[in-house]
């Protein structure tokens, strides 16, 4: 890819506000998206996440009330819930382990090394309270890939932090469960009415941003 | 773009653990890439952060003791450190609507509510103790956004976590300061000594990270 249609996609994405609710997202460019989720980078590979896919309308439209009613969460094509681990568990190490050799091969003896460091780095975070944050830190690389993996195909996605975790989770089952509700990511296509859709994008300048060293 | 170009971008791309310190990405490429950090999305578009760009050796020299003496940090071609704000002042929020006028014209007046929300979810945030993590956020949104963008331009990078904050910020002359380094990405090109650049990735399987609703 060229460095000029990187640049055109990224500027081609915004924030959408009014999605296109009658405009679904094609079944084989969603797998690939579905797939660019699936591939996200996280901290030491542990993925401590998973990612709720709802295209169902009546569940769509129960959740926008708790978004602060933004209708984005049910005019979208398909709402990424991207969740992430409360407190991770240390079986999620070993199931982390069990695909590691199961993908690359190795014996659970050679990867000893790498599951003490990755448990000491666990219980660290969980005795001084920063697992969770850590957790969700690895949805926002989920975040930051997904628009621009979105937007590479032309479709559309809205960041969402503007809605209340705990009522997400009672709607999706999630209460009580290893998983929370940390930032939402709707997909489709925008609507001719939005008008953010053509507002110059405002960023500060390049200096403001960017110090050389 | 295809999917299939965008799979192979996503499939190319690991985390480089051994970069070929002989090259340098060209400017135009790096031009391309450092536009990329400035278009970042980020909620409310406060964009809390700058990136430092370090491309001097002996600066990069010694920030490795600081980095568990990873090799990226000065093998790389241009090392970004991600600052945000320690605790985002109030005369950002002004910062940003200036440019919101500048950018797309308007008055103080006509942005006063969005100026009062942004205040009121500062101060909250500040009260709470939660914006520094907010702003964290944002800089893994710019992670994950960096990494794609890098990967479809044959650069290669390392998501770093693994590093002393207060050490990075001493060296770099941010102690004191409204920022603080959170997130580190080196990028350049991979070694052809890594073996690391081989092995097939290790993802969980998609029926136990996305789940259709």
């Amino acid at each position: 890819m060229t460095a000029s249609d990187l640049l055109s996609a990224l500027n081609w994405r915004y924030a959408c506000k009014v999605f296109d609710p009658e405009r679904a997202i094609p079944d084989e460019t969603w797998a690939a998206l579905e797939e660019s989720l699936v591939l996200t980078p996280s901290s030491f590979g542990l993925q401590p996440w998973k990612f709720l896919v709802i295209q169902d309308a009546e569940l769509k439209e129960k959740l926008v009330p708790h978004a602060w009613n933004q209708r984005q969460v049910a005019d979208c094509s398909h709402l990424v819930v991207m969740t992430t681990h409360r407190v991770m568990p240390e079986e999620h190490i070993d199931a982390n382990i069990r695909r590691m050799m199961e993908v690359r091969g190795g014996t659970p003896e050679g990867l000893m090394g790498f599951r003490q460091m990755v448990a000491g780095f666990r219980q660290s975070g969980e005795e001084k309270g920063w697992l969770g944050d850590w957790a969700k830190q690895q949805a926002y690389i989920a975040l930051g890939q997904f628009m621009l993996a979105a937007a590479l195909l032309k479709i559309d996605t809205c960041p969402m932090e503007g809605f209340v975790p705990a009522k997400f989770d009672e709607v999706l089952g999630l209460t009580g469960t290893d998983y929370t509700s940390s930032v939402l990511c709707p997909a489709g296509y925008r609507s001719e009415d939005d008008r953010y859709g053509v507002l110059p994008k405002v960023r500060f300048d390049s200096k403001d941003v960017i110090e050389r060293r």
